[in-house]
């Protein structure tokens, strides 16, 4: 360890990575993330803030040369043993501790506020962050807003059953984990906390290509019967896609959803000012200018934004998985998706993380009912996914009106895991069932199949209004009125 | 009273209820309110607390065996002679004290305000929370506000009646006080209040399923020529629902409101905070888990989810009572109910605590209106009303206007009440009536009849829009105009 | 004086007003203000409290009974040589000090500013409040704002022509200083000061029933050429009626302009509490319970709510002046009265100070101008006028677009009179001036004639539109992006 | 020195400007900025003040015989050497000396937050303020926001080009700085530090009327290949005019933008209010009561308000020049430029600083493209252009998709100049383009020429819309829900 230590300057590098030990001095200029998060564990272990953010397999991608050599396997163990001293690891538990009791969240909101106890500044910024100025981050939960329910009374609703298949798979409600990256930024576990929460609660898990545990990891914690899916990022390098593919569905994934709404990730600035404010004390080097662009930009720079419609009998052989492109915003687009053959659709602006003042999923959804319909494509021919913004059970209820199979989500359920690990996923998942129990039996629809256009007042979910900006000297003069005073 | 208080653990527990000593261990966990409420009475006497929540012959569905003995005559009289320091009950007085006169109070919103200071947080709580985030229940008021008058002038309006009838019986206006649960939870004398301020204002109160007091309590109350009105929540145990019916009409109920909106109460989440905030320090029992669904879960258990629209022939074989159906929400329900030829139907959603953004009841109003007159009922074959929101008298205007008979108002008056007692419930139905005769000069309706769908301009009622979120970086930035400073 | 001390109970009261004394004992309980603002000036000097509230021959309605004596003149000379010492005239100095200086003043949102420094609290109250909710109040405002200019370029504006005529006399801007009660609250000249700045600026001044100061004397300060018209309030007398009218015509007033819209005066709360904390300490006499009604009520209470379509002959029957009916708030009264054949019509809700919700003057504009040319009056057959929410320029740009002949103003210039006597009033016309001819030039209209209903987008004047109310758990949980750091 | 100390009065007033002694003591009262801020320098150096306003070669409008010497060639070296104990801008410096780093700006809106540090107040009220309510001026920020997205996906975007070209000339983006007032000041280089920025980043640079630098200053300063306009503010002196357009196509600029918006400056409050505190402490003069007009009208006293479409064959006549219209705002005088045979126009409403509540350039934009469309003008026959409230690269895009060729921008720029001089300015260009290479390849439109009117949602840009003012009692009554409370 001493020899390590020994080894920490930027011209001279190295780090221990799960009991190896790697030369990362010429890798430092090559890094995504840039050379600070590394510097910043030079000469001593840097496991724990690697494995926030990669699969221990992405190790691989260093040049054999670079392991200078291995930790003697006494050392390894006394260091594991004394591993809870990790000062990062205490400061999370200490925030844990201060988070409410498990059983105080009442709804997907309430975890996302004891996530901003659990969370580290930084995970939160990556996590929480939309693109540009967050318009459509905020505007995904607003739409459902926009619209309004119709219920209908007097019907038998005594046994109400909220269960459905998702492309031919049963789930115990219409909801599926949605793909979210660098799962180890809120939680050891990682995905495989999500994994057990779908597993206990009888919804697909969709895979993510930018997890923090690796697919091995993620489809060795399946359940029997469970359903995974594999969210594919499509690489520059078709053949390491590919391999990406067929080693989902060789570990049994049921589904391939090809994100299209990412050919570059968008500027999520919060993430970039904390990325900033991190860095720039303890770094005068060049070499990171321009470079703050945040764990966004740095995990993805490999996503190939040459991806088109030309490319999809190509997928299409080299797996049998059904095909659902994750990331369609509009008819149009619905409709090429819909003549291209595919199997499904996502609707979602990316929780907003990609095109600013992009529809939200739900109003995507509307529109592109419509267009279907009016391009003459056959009801069912193809499922409707959606995702963004989805809270309560209501809102499950108002996309299935509209035309949806089954909605995805995807922060809330990290911001459980945060606070509460596996336990949190579940106890997330449950609560919407009890709210979408409840919104059914409310509604006066028994079934899924009972959920009709008519359930909802949509007309307004894609109004994008704003009042005149307030006339401030008026305003300010205007004294409201007051209720009479209580006495003492 | 010595040996009652050695019985106050979860293993042997003794409760005295209204001079009466019970054993409640094996009662303990099938209370639909939870264990925790009742250990905390254990050994002492429950009755400040039993009352405000159930009426006196609630005890009736213990078995007759758990009645293990009855007070000293002697004692119970001195225990109610030192009744006064009750510590809930003067606590109570405390906060009355401390609200403003009733002559300050001007408004309906105004007793809102003082109810705040009179009533305990869990009173509060209950009463005025809504569903889920609570949209509908302010929708409520807001909706109203999206209603704009178009007043007539140069009509003479020397003299204005306000009088009407509201199924055939006589009302000195257009307004009846709902059904509302738990009255004595915010004044010891619960719904008689209500109906002595009915009473005084000649207006017809619906009485509730839930009520606090007991029906008999209820009616013997009614004053000479008074009309009351009978609200029914639906039992699974049809035969008790036969019994409640009949006793209404027996007791000289005018007319029979099934709700139809309540086949599971809504998620109330304040009221559920307020109560999980009471029980965790207490508790740590696990048989409460997941028992934390506030006052309204824990009283409406017996609700039947089954009602239907096959049902209402069976209500007209056992009862000469009208029929109305209170909970319609949209029209097309309202033409079925024109169709199963009921008397009158309510638009409302439950004060906003049942399916959140559902529309409001003068919104549903305006809805059902037109789509009866498309489905050719005639005009006042049916009588239409509604609830929710209702503050001023230009609201019942409103609502008039739109083609209600009458309307109902439940929180305000449980507001006006809880603070002071039945002369509050005078001088807040008094306002209205002032206020009414107000906007039927300014109008130019000197009469009921005269009011007319021209005299308001709804057309935005049903428009749920919301503002693009908005873009925090430059509004921060913008510094708006100041006046110019005074001096010193 | 010493004298006049002894009186000074409910049982035995007298006051000194304008040198003579009175004894109200008996005139107490027939106080349409009250007995208590009596009261506190019995066995005193009332003239000042008096004077701010009635034109001094408001005296003549007491019976000449009550008239007990005279002050001897030397005793009275005396005391208006200290008359500087009368306390409430020394703090309006104070107040007076503190405002800005007249310079700062820029537009007239300043003087209203000014105001908030100059006015007592009750004389505040009493200016500045609404109806109800004071919704109509602050729309009066909001509706100038949701119409939008469409200004034309190259235009030759070297020379623009504000100046207009109003009723077929000239106006140096299409302007007229609207009726507004007691004056004298805000400054002692009362309304002179208004006549004295309406003068200056060759704009009517309309002058109210309801003035502080009598129309003997308002008519006596008018200047040479300068135009007043008489507002007038029908009372209940229609002798009364007919020989205010005479009077007004006799003094030179050059138009009627009738009060439609007040055949009851409309509840201000701001004012009722004002006047409630006022007295509430004071007095717990049961004869003023229910007469916490604010200024407004009191003097209020002799006009008619009788008036109709029908008195309009009357009117024509006993003057020549042209009748224009103030008040109209729908287009099909705007038809009505151009039936009738009057002269001209102010579309108006009274500032919004009668009923909440109603339309304001430039909205009603909107739709009289349309519903005039659906009912296919000719254009010019009736003059339009509109008041409320003026207070820029453009806003009488807009008005003059949408068909109006002229607009009154009417709290602004109380505001500026308030604070800066007549000079305020001078400096706030101008100002309208100067922002109108600024407008004209940048709208491309040289004249008042150029100005068409093209100049303005006013597609939303009517729309009362709302937010969903917000989703308070989300909206918490939502941390603002924010700018970087300055530093130190 | 002391000499030119001795001439310090109103009577008597000599000040230094560039090294010659001028007395200024008759040209006090022609001062278009008052006397008030010539009496501050007066016998002593002015060229501080007079260069943060005024071009050098602006001394030539006084008299020859003004000019009473020159400094001594050694003093004059003596206190350029000492230059930098100028307090006003040694307080600059240490203004600037607290902005964030350069690289911490991550958007346009960074730029201004640190111009908020980096401005004096009186530049910052000069360059920030809008007109009277500045409603226009927030609006054009609002506009592009109540315009949203719809994204194609599966596009091949490998290859984004952003370059375009402007009025023929090559463009690396579809952006030019438009022409701003008072360059100095913000910053000591002026204009120049805007002609180096856009010479960095190749985009077009428009060169001020009204700049602190001469034109000789501005077009020396141009880079190779650099593409300048010319903004024409129209005197009323014709020959001046023609002048100023000679010697602009003379020094190589290659458009000339006519303002056509600006016939009377507007009211610019913010500035006002700034001046007025500014002297009012310093001046008791008469002569400058009603000057507080603050910068904008002082500067601008010599513009010509009969400015006229038939003046365009004279502007014809006497240049080669493209002839563009700057401050075009509705449809039909769009229609009237095309008529009148002009190469282009800009839609523009100054950046809210003339017209208050006039539509925002991109919402008049929009109805422009429909008004020609409709009036059978050929697409391409004239450029539009449009400024005001371009902020984001998604903005340019937009603007794009509703027809535009290319937009302006001014005081983003400005705001970046002055906190950071021409780097700030170049960061500020870069930053667009990065967002713009982001925005085109998350839409799908990897050329300017693939951007079309499908790509944006644009029903909304015209709605200007408010909500009912909120019942003021019943929003303070209700208690928004919380999340549940961390430990400790």
């Amino acid at each position: 360890m001493e020899d390590v230590a020994s080894h920490a300057t930027k011209e001279d590098c190295w780090v221990i990575l799960h009991d190896r030990i790697y030369d990362l001095t010429h890798f430092l200029s090559r890094h995504p993330g840039g050379a600070a998060v590394i510097l910043k564990v030079a000469g001593r272990d840097g496991t724990a803030a690697f494995a926030a953010i990669h699969p221990p397999d992405m190790v691989d991608i260093l040049p054999e040369s670079a392991c200078v050599g291995q930790l003697d396997p006494e050392a390894a163990a006394a260091r594991k043993a004394s591993a809870e001293v990790d000062p990062e690891e205490k400061e999370r538990r200490l925030r844990i501790a201060k988070c409410p009791p498990l059983e105080a969240c009442f709804n997907l909101m309430d975890f996302e506020s004891a996530a901003q106890t659990a969370l580290s500044p930084e995970a939160w910024a990556y996590y929480s962050s939309g693109s540009d100025d967050e318009i459509s981050l905020r505007d995904n939960r607003a739409a459902f807003q926009r619209i309004w329910l119709r219920p209908r009374v007097m019907v038998n609703v005594l046994n109400v059953d909220i269960s459905t298949h998702i492309l031919g798979h049963p789930a115990s409600l219409p909801l599926y984990i949605s793909a979210t990256a660098l799962g180890r930024l809120g939680h050891p576990d990682g995905e495989i906390a999500l994994t057990r929460g779908a597993a206990t609660t009888a919804i697909p898990q969709m895979l993510p290509t930018l997890a923090s545990c690796s697919l091995k990891e993620m489809t060795d914690a399946r359940a029997d019967g469970q359903v995974q899916f594999y969210q594919l990022y499509v690489a520059q390098d078709r053949d390491h896609t590919a391999r990406l593919i067929r080693a989902a569905e060789d570990r049994g994934c049921k589904g391939l959803f090809i994100t299209v709404d990412a050919p570059q990730l968008g500027r999520r600035e919060k993430d970039m000012r904390m990325k900033f404010i991190e860095e720039a004390p303890k770094e005068q080097d060049d070499s990171t200018a321009g470079r703050n662009e945040g764990a966004a930009r740095a995990i993805s720079s490999f996503i190939h934004p040459g991806l088109a419609w030309e490319d999809i009998p190509w997928f299409r052989s080299i797996t049998r998985m059904p095909i659902i492109l994750k990331g369609i915003q509009c008819g149009e687009d619905a409709v090429k998706a819909a003549h291209a053959g595919v199997d499904g659709i996502v609707l979602s602006n990316h929780g907003g993380r990609q095109m600013d003042t992009a529809p939200s999923g739900i109003e995507a959804l509307a529109e592109s009912v419509a267009a279907l319909s009016a391009a003459g494509v056959p009801p069912g021919q193809m499922e409707l996914y959606m995702d963004g913004g989805v809270r309560r059970g209501s809102d499950i209820f108002k996309a299935l009106a509209l035309g949806a199979t089954a909605v995805g989500i995807g922060r809330p359920l990290l911001y459980a895991m945060s606070a509460y690990g596996s336990d949190g996923v579940v106890r997330a998942i449950r609560i919407l069932q009890d709210e979408l129990i409840m919104t059914m039996r409310l509604m006066g629809t028994p079934t899924v199949q009972d959920i009709q256009p008519g359930h909802v007042n949509a007309r307004m979910v894609s109004v994008h209004s704003s009042s005149v900006p307030e006339d401030s000297l008026s305003r300010a003069l205007y004294k409201p009125l007051v209720a009479p005073k209580s006495k003492l």
